[in-house]
Protein backbone atom coordinates (compact mmCIF):
# COMPACT_ATOMS: atom_id res chain seq x y z
CA UNK A 1 0.00 0.00 0.00
CA UNK A 2 1.24 3.47 -0.88
CA UNK A 3 -0.02 6.67 1.27
CA UNK A 4 1.10 10.16 1.77
CA UNK A 5 1.65 12.50 3.82
CA UNK A 6 1.57 16.43 3.48
CA UNK A 7 3.42 19.25 5.78
CA UNK A 8 3.61 22.77 5.69
CA UNK A 9 6.48 23.86 7.76
CA UNK A 10 7.15 27.15 9.56
CA UNK A 11 10.96 27.66 9.14
CA UNK A 12 13.96 25.26 9.94
CA UNK A 13 13.56 22.80 12.66
CA UNK A 14 12.18 19.08 13.92
CA UNK A 15 8.44 18.56 13.48
CA UNK A 16 7.23 15.10 14.95
CA UNK A 17 4.86 12.75 12.43
CA UNK A 18 4.84 9.93 14.30
CA UNK A 19 1.21 10.54 14.85
CA UNK A 20 0.86 10.94 10.94
CA UNK A 21 2.79 7.77 10.40
CA UNK A 22 0.80 6.02 12.90
CA UNK A 23 -2.65 6.73 11.20
CA UNK A 24 -1.57 5.61 7.85
CA UNK A 25 -0.58 2.66 9.60
CA UNK A 26 -4.28 1.71 11.02
CA UNK A 27 -5.49 2.78 8.01
CA UNK A 28 -3.64 -0.11 6.02
CA UNK A 29 -5.16 -2.76 8.49
CA UNK A 30 -1.57 -4.21 8.48
CA UNK A 31 -0.80 -5.59 11.67
CA UNK A 32 2.81 -7.02 11.30
CA UNK A 33 4.82 -5.56 8.30
CA UNK A 34 7.05 -2.88 7.60
CA UNK A 35 6.25 1.05 6.87
CA UNK A 36 8.91 3.04 4.76
CA UNK A 37 8.54 6.66 4.44
CA UNK A 38 10.68 9.09 1.98
CA UNK A 39 10.63 12.56 1.69
CA UNK A 40 10.56 13.75 -1.41
CA UNK A 41 12.95 16.64 -1.40
CA UNK A 42 17.28 17.15 -0.79
CA UNK A 43 16.82 20.23 1.47
CA UNK A 44 14.83 18.83 3.97
CA UNK A 45 15.02 15.37 5.77
CA UNK A 46 13.85 12.48 8.36
CA UNK A 47 15.44 11.06 11.68
CA UNK A 48 14.50 8.73 14.68
CA UNK A 49 15.02 11.03 17.36
CA UNK A 50 14.13 11.91 21.72
CA UNK A 51 10.58 12.71 21.86
CA UNK A 52 10.93 13.56 25.59
CA UNK A 53 13.10 16.60 26.37
CA UNK A 54 13.09 19.54 23.17
CA UNK A 55 16.40 20.09 24.96
CA UNK A 56 17.89 17.42 23.25
CA UNK A 57 16.69 18.49 19.78
CA UNK A 58 17.84 22.08 20.31
CA UNK A 59 21.00 21.13 20.78
CA UNK A 60 21.09 18.38 17.90
CA UNK A 61 19.90 21.71 15.59
CA UNK A 62 22.65 23.67 16.99
CA UNK A 63 25.12 21.29 16.43
CA UNK A 64 24.43 20.84 12.51
CA UNK A 65 24.07 25.02 12.39
CA UNK A 66 27.78 24.97 14.06
CA UNK A 67 29.31 22.13 11.72
CA UNK A 68 27.39 23.05 8.37
CA UNK A 69 26.90 26.54 8.50
CA UNK A 70 25.04 29.11 6.90
CA UNK A 71 27.42 31.63 4.55
CA UNK A 72 30.16 28.94 4.53
CA UNK A 73 32.63 31.18 1.81
CA UNK A 74 34.03 27.50 0.43
CA UNK A 75 30.08 27.18 -0.81
CA UNK A 76 29.73 28.19 -4.63
CA UNK A 77 25.99 26.35 -4.94
CA UNK A 78 24.78 29.68 -3.67
CA UNK A 79 21.78 31.33 -6.15
CA UNK A 80 18.74 29.73 -4.10
CA UNK A 81 20.21 31.42 -0.96
CA UNK A 82 22.82 31.18 1.73
CA UNK A 83 20.56 28.62 3.67
CA UNK A 84 20.41 26.02 0.83
CA UNK A 85 23.45 24.19 -0.11
CA UNK A 86 23.89 23.53 4.27
CA UNK A 87 20.27 22.13 3.40
CA UNK A 88 21.42 19.66 0.90
CA UNK A 89 24.72 19.14 2.74
CA UNK A 90 22.62 18.10 6.43
CA UNK A 91 20.20 16.48 4.53
CA UNK A 92 22.75 13.76 3.48
CA UNK A 93 24.57 13.39 7.20
CA UNK A 94 20.74 12.58 8.19
CA UNK A 95 18.35 10.64 6.71
CA UNK A 96 15.95 10.38 2.79
CA UNK A 97 14.25 7.44 3.80
CA UNK A 98 13.42 5.28 6.80
CA UNK A 99 11.85 2.07 7.51
CA UNK A 100 10.00 0.95 10.73
CA UNK A 101 8.73 -2.34 11.70
CA UNK A 102 4.83 -2.43 12.30
CA UNK A 103 4.05 -5.12 15.48
CA UNK A 104 0.52 -4.74 16.35
CA UNK A 105 -0.81 -2.94 13.97
CA UNK A 106 1.55 -0.05 15.23
CA UNK A 107 5.07 1.27 14.76
CA UNK A 108 7.73 -0.11 16.44
CA UNK A 109 9.35 2.49 18.08
CA UNK A 110 11.02 2.56 21.29
CA UNK A 111 9.53 4.51 24.63
CA UNK A 112 12.04 7.32 23.78
CA UNK A 113 11.54 7.42 19.73
CA UNK A 114 9.62 9.88 17.87
CA UNK A 115 9.52 10.23 13.67
CA UNK A 116 10.76 13.68 12.52
CA UNK A 117 10.55 15.56 9.71
CA UNK A 118 13.68 17.94 9.76
CA UNK A 119 13.24 21.25 7.47
CA UNK A 120 16.50 22.67 6.45
CA UNK A 121 15.46 25.77 4.65
CA UNK A 122 15.10 29.15 6.68
CA UNK A 123 11.84 30.22 5.62
CA UNK A 124 9.75 26.82 5.33
CA UNK A 125 8.19 24.72 2.31
CA UNK A 126 5.02 22.51 1.78
CA UNK A 127 6.96 19.21 2.02
CA UNK A 128 5.41 15.78 1.05
CA UNK A 129 6.66 12.30 1.94
CA UNK A 130 5.58 9.30 0.20
CA UNK A 131 4.86 6.07 2.93
CA UNK A 132 4.92 2.38 1.20
CA UNK A 133 3.35 -0.31 3.58
CA UNK A 134 4.14 -4.28 3.15
CA UNK A 135 3.88 -7.26 5.18
CA UNK B 1 7.56 -11.84 10.12
CA UNK B 2 8.87 -10.45 13.48
CA UNK B 3 12.04 -11.03 14.96
CA UNK B 4 13.69 -9.31 18.04
CA UNK B 5 17.36 -9.25 19.02
CA UNK B 6 19.16 -7.75 22.30
CA UNK B 7 22.28 -7.04 23.28
CA UNK B 8 24.09 -5.90 26.53
CA UNK B 9 26.54 -3.24 25.76
CA UNK B 10 29.62 -3.39 27.95
CA UNK B 11 30.70 0.56 27.30
CA UNK B 12 30.50 2.36 24.04
CA UNK B 13 32.19 0.92 20.79
CA UNK B 14 30.68 -0.80 17.68
CA UNK B 15 29.55 -4.52 18.14
CA UNK B 16 28.89 -6.63 15.69
CA UNK B 17 25.32 -8.72 15.14
CA UNK B 18 25.69 -9.76 11.70
CA UNK B 19 25.80 -13.22 13.57
CA UNK B 20 22.44 -12.89 15.40
CA UNK B 21 20.81 -11.28 12.49
CA UNK B 22 21.98 -14.14 10.28
CA UNK B 23 20.18 -16.73 12.54
CA UNK B 24 16.91 -14.74 12.38
CA UNK B 25 16.96 -14.80 8.77
CA UNK B 26 17.62 -18.86 8.83
CA UNK B 27 14.97 -19.43 11.21
CA UNK B 28 12.65 -17.27 9.06
CA UNK B 29 13.49 -19.60 5.94
CA UNK B 30 12.99 -17.12 3.84
CA UNK B 31 15.51 -16.95 0.70
CA UNK B 32 14.50 -14.28 -1.33
CA UNK B 33 13.64 -11.24 0.24
CA UNK B 34 14.52 -7.96 2.82
CA UNK B 35 16.08 -7.81 6.27
CA UNK B 36 15.42 -4.67 7.79
CA UNK B 37 16.90 -4.14 11.25
CA UNK B 38 15.59 -0.89 13.74
CA UNK B 39 17.07 -0.02 17.28
CA UNK B 40 14.73 0.95 19.71
CA UNK B 41 17.03 3.62 20.66
CA UNK B 42 18.54 7.23 20.26
CA UNK B 43 21.83 6.69 22.11
CA UNK B 44 23.12 4.05 19.98
CA UNK B 45 22.42 3.43 16.17
CA UNK B 46 23.64 0.78 13.49
CA UNK B 47 26.11 0.97 11.06
CA UNK B 48 27.32 -1.61 8.21
CA UNK B 49 31.50 -1.08 8.65
CA UNK B 50 34.40 -3.02 7.68
CA UNK B 51 34.86 -6.28 9.75
CA UNK B 52 38.03 -7.00 8.80
CA UNK B 53 41.29 -5.01 10.71
CA UNK B 54 39.49 -3.38 13.66
CA UNK B 55 41.64 -0.46 13.39
CA UNK B 56 39.44 0.92 11.01
CA UNK B 57 36.19 0.79 13.56
CA UNK B 58 38.71 2.49 16.28
CA UNK B 59 39.18 5.60 13.84
CA UNK B 60 35.58 5.73 12.91
CA UNK B 61 34.53 5.96 16.72
CA UNK B 62 37.66 8.24 17.64
CA UNK B 63 36.94 10.57 14.72
CA UNK B 64 33.42 10.73 16.24
CA UNK B 65 34.55 11.32 19.77
CA UNK B 66 36.78 14.39 18.16
CA UNK B 67 33.83 15.50 15.92
CA UNK B 68 30.77 15.03 18.12
CA UNK B 69 32.65 15.51 21.71
CA UNK B 70 31.88 15.02 25.35
CA UNK B 71 31.58 18.36 27.33
CA UNK B 72 31.19 20.26 24.40
CA UNK B 73 29.68 24.02 26.12
CA UNK B 74 27.47 24.13 23.86
CA UNK B 75 24.96 22.08 25.02
CA UNK B 76 21.98 22.42 27.44
CA UNK B 77 20.86 18.80 27.66
CA UNK B 78 23.52 17.70 29.91
CA UNK B 79 21.19 16.23 32.88
CA UNK B 80 21.17 12.86 32.23
CA UNK B 81 25.25 12.84 31.78
CA UNK B 82 28.14 14.32 29.27
CA UNK B 83 27.52 11.67 26.99
CA UNK B 84 24.40 11.80 26.49
CA UNK B 85 23.97 14.71 24.18
CA UNK B 86 26.96 13.61 22.00
CA UNK B 87 25.34 9.89 22.05
CA UNK B 88 21.99 11.53 20.30
CA UNK B 89 23.41 13.45 17.63
CA UNK B 90 26.11 10.62 16.86
CA UNK B 91 22.93 8.36 16.31
CA UNK B 92 21.15 10.97 13.89
CA UNK B 93 24.71 10.51 11.86
CA UNK B 94 24.55 7.08 11.59
CA UNK B 95 21.43 5.07 11.06
CA UNK B 96 18.53 3.75 13.33
CA UNK B 97 17.32 1.43 11.10
CA UNK B 98 18.80 -0.55 7.89
CA UNK B 99 17.39 -3.01 5.33
CA UNK B 100 19.90 -5.80 3.71
CA UNK B 101 18.38 -7.44 1.04
CA UNK B 102 18.50 -11.41 1.35
CA UNK B 103 19.80 -13.61 -1.15
CA UNK B 104 20.18 -17.51 -0.80
CA UNK B 105 18.65 -17.40 2.77
CA UNK B 106 21.55 -15.37 3.94
CA UNK B 107 22.32 -11.31 4.23
CA UNK B 108 23.51 -10.21 0.81
CA UNK B 109 26.43 -8.23 2.39
CA UNK B 110 29.65 -7.60 0.69
CA UNK B 111 32.86 -9.56 1.57
CA UNK B 112 33.69 -6.85 4.09
CA UNK B 113 30.53 -6.03 4.99
CA UNK B 114 29.55 -6.34 9.16
CA UNK B 115 26.64 -4.77 10.96
CA UNK B 116 27.31 -3.38 13.99
CA UNK B 117 25.18 -1.96 16.86
CA UNK B 118 26.93 1.22 17.65
CA UNK B 119 26.82 1.95 21.71
CA UNK B 120 27.14 5.76 22.55
CA UNK B 121 26.99 5.62 26.24
CA UNK B 122 29.99 5.30 28.22
CA UNK B 123 28.52 2.85 30.73
CA UNK B 124 26.57 0.51 27.89
CA UNK B 125 22.97 -0.55 28.54
CA UNK B 126 21.05 -3.19 26.91
CA UNK B 127 19.82 -2.48 23.81
CA UNK B 128 16.67 -3.98 21.75
CA UNK B 129 16.27 -4.13 17.77
CA UNK B 130 13.15 -5.00 16.26
CA UNK B 131 13.50 -7.40 13.23
CA UNK B 132 11.51 -7.27 9.73
CA UNK B 133 11.79 -10.49 7.18
CA UNK B 134 9.93 -9.63 4.11
CA UNK B 135 9.66 -11.49 0.65
CA UNK C 1 12.67 -10.37 -6.77
CA UNK C 2 16.56 -9.53 -6.59
CA UNK C 3 18.46 -7.32 -9.17
CA UNK C 4 22.28 -5.81 -9.17
CA UNK C 5 23.85 -3.24 -11.11
CA UNK C 6 27.65 -2.89 -11.23
CA UNK C 7 29.37 0.57 -12.03
CA UNK C 8 33.24 1.27 -12.77
CA UNK C 9 34.13 4.24 -11.10
CA UNK C 10 36.95 6.25 -12.68
CA UNK C 11 37.41 7.97 -9.00
CA UNK C 12 36.07 9.75 -6.67
CA UNK C 13 32.80 11.53 -6.66
CA UNK C 14 29.26 11.74 -7.47
CA UNK C 15 27.76 8.68 -9.78
CA UNK C 16 24.20 9.03 -10.82
CA UNK C 17 22.51 5.12 -10.48
CA UNK C 18 18.79 6.48 -10.71
CA UNK C 19 18.03 5.35 -14.43
CA UNK C 20 19.83 1.96 -13.70
CA UNK C 21 17.47 1.13 -10.84
CA UNK C 22 14.38 2.57 -12.78
CA UNK C 23 15.45 -0.36 -15.10
CA UNK C 24 15.53 -2.57 -12.39
CA UNK C 25 11.86 -1.17 -11.44
CA UNK C 26 10.38 -1.49 -15.01
CA UNK C 27 12.34 -5.20 -15.24
CA UNK C 28 10.09 -6.48 -12.19
CA UNK C 29 6.67 -5.16 -13.30
CA UNK C 30 6.07 -4.17 -9.72
CA UNK C 31 4.10 -0.90 -10.48
CA UNK C 32 3.27 -0.36 -6.57
CA UNK C 33 5.85 -1.53 -4.22
CA UNK C 34 8.68 -0.61 -2.33
CA UNK C 35 12.55 -0.76 -4.05
CA UNK C 36 15.93 -1.12 -2.08
CA UNK C 37 19.55 -1.01 -3.09
CA UNK C 38 22.42 -1.77 -0.68
CA UNK C 39 26.24 -1.14 -2.05
CA UNK C 40 27.96 -4.07 -1.05
CA UNK C 41 31.64 -1.95 -0.41
CA UNK C 42 32.67 -0.09 3.25
CA UNK C 43 34.37 2.55 1.37
CA UNK C 44 31.62 3.59 -0.96
CA UNK C 45 28.02 4.75 -0.38
CA UNK C 46 24.59 5.94 -1.44
CA UNK C 47 22.60 9.30 -1.30
CA UNK C 48 20.05 11.02 -2.58
CA UNK C 49 20.85 14.74 -3.66
CA UNK C 50 19.59 17.04 -5.93
CA UNK C 51 19.98 16.30 -9.45
CA UNK C 52 19.72 19.49 -11.50
CA UNK C 53 22.45 21.83 -10.39
CA UNK C 54 26.06 20.22 -10.06
CA UNK C 55 27.48 22.88 -7.94
CA UNK C 56 25.44 21.47 -4.75
CA UNK C 57 26.99 18.08 -5.52
CA UNK C 58 30.09 19.30 -5.77
CA UNK C 59 29.76 21.15 -2.75
CA UNK C 60 28.84 18.47 -1.15
CA UNK C 61 32.11 16.27 -1.99
CA UNK C 62 34.13 19.70 -1.13
CA UNK C 63 32.56 19.93 2.46
CA UNK C 64 32.89 16.54 2.92
CA UNK C 65 36.80 16.39 2.04
CA UNK C 66 36.52 19.48 4.77
CA UNK C 67 35.50 17.55 7.51
CA UNK C 68 36.84 13.42 6.69
CA UNK C 69 40.26 14.66 5.32
CA UNK C 70 43.14 12.71 4.05
CA UNK C 71 46.10 12.19 5.59
CA UNK C 72 44.34 12.97 9.35
CA UNK C 73 47.04 12.46 12.17
CA UNK C 74 44.94 10.76 14.16
CA UNK C 75 44.27 7.77 11.94
CA UNK C 76 46.16 4.72 12.46
CA UNK C 77 44.68 2.35 9.60
CA UNK C 78 46.73 4.10 7.01
CA UNK C 79 48.13 0.67 5.46
CA UNK C 80 45.44 0.67 2.11
CA UNK C 81 46.64 4.17 1.63
CA UNK C 82 45.33 7.74 2.82
CA UNK C 83 42.23 7.55 1.01
CA UNK C 84 40.74 4.49 2.99
CA UNK C 85 40.36 5.65 6.26
CA UNK C 86 38.28 8.97 4.93
CA UNK C 87 36.13 6.49 3.02
CA UNK C 88 35.18 4.47 5.37
CA UNK C 89 33.80 7.38 7.67
CA UNK C 90 32.24 9.20 4.75
CA UNK C 91 30.21 6.15 3.67
CA UNK C 92 28.96 6.02 7.86
CA UNK C 93 27.71 9.86 7.46
CA UNK C 94 26.25 8.53 4.33
CA UNK C 95 23.95 5.35 3.42
CA UNK C 96 25.09 2.06 2.18
CA UNK C 97 20.82 1.18 2.14
CA UNK C 98 18.23 3.74 0.57
CA UNK C 99 14.44 2.29 0.63
CA UNK C 100 12.07 4.77 -2.22
CA UNK C 101 8.61 3.59 -2.81
CA UNK C 102 7.33 2.66 -5.99
CA UNK C 103 4.52 4.10 -7.47
CA UNK C 104 3.14 3.64 -10.80
CA UNK C 105 5.35 1.18 -11.65
CA UNK C 106 8.32 4.10 -11.27
CA UNK C 107 10.52 5.07 -8.00
CA UNK C 108 8.65 7.78 -6.31
CA UNK C 109 11.48 10.26 -5.63
CA UNK C 110 10.52 13.94 -6.35
CA UNK C 111 11.00 16.63 -8.83
CA UNK C 112 14.67 16.92 -7.84
CA UNK C 113 15.73 13.79 -6.27
CA UNK C 114 18.39 11.25 -8.10
CA UNK C 115 19.96 8.46 -6.53
CA UNK C 116 23.60 8.72 -6.40
CA UNK C 117 26.85 6.21 -5.56
CA UNK C 118 29.23 7.95 -4.03
CA UNK C 119 33.13 6.65 -4.23
CA UNK C 120 35.23 7.76 -1.39
CA UNK C 121 38.34 6.28 -3.19
CA UNK C 122 40.64 8.15 -5.30
CA UNK C 123 41.23 5.59 -7.77
CA UNK C 124 37.95 4.23 -8.36
CA UNK C 125 37.12 1.11 -8.66
CA UNK C 126 34.26 -1.96 -9.76
CA UNK C 127 31.03 -1.27 -7.08
CA UNK C 128 28.39 -3.79 -7.11
CA UNK C 129 24.64 -2.77 -5.85
CA UNK C 130 22.06 -5.33 -4.66
CA UNK C 131 18.75 -4.34 -5.11
CA UNK C 132 15.18 -6.06 -3.53
CA UNK C 133 12.02 -5.16 -5.09
CA UNK C 134 9.17 -6.19 -3.17
CA UNK C 135 5.18 -5.52 -3.65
Amino acid sequence: MIGHIQLETAGSGLYEITAQLDAVVRGSGVTEGLCTVMIQHTSASLTIQENADPTARRDLEAWMERHVPEGDPHFTHTLEGPDDMPSHIRAALTSTTLSIPIENGRLALGTWQGVYLWEHRRRGSRRRCVIHIGS
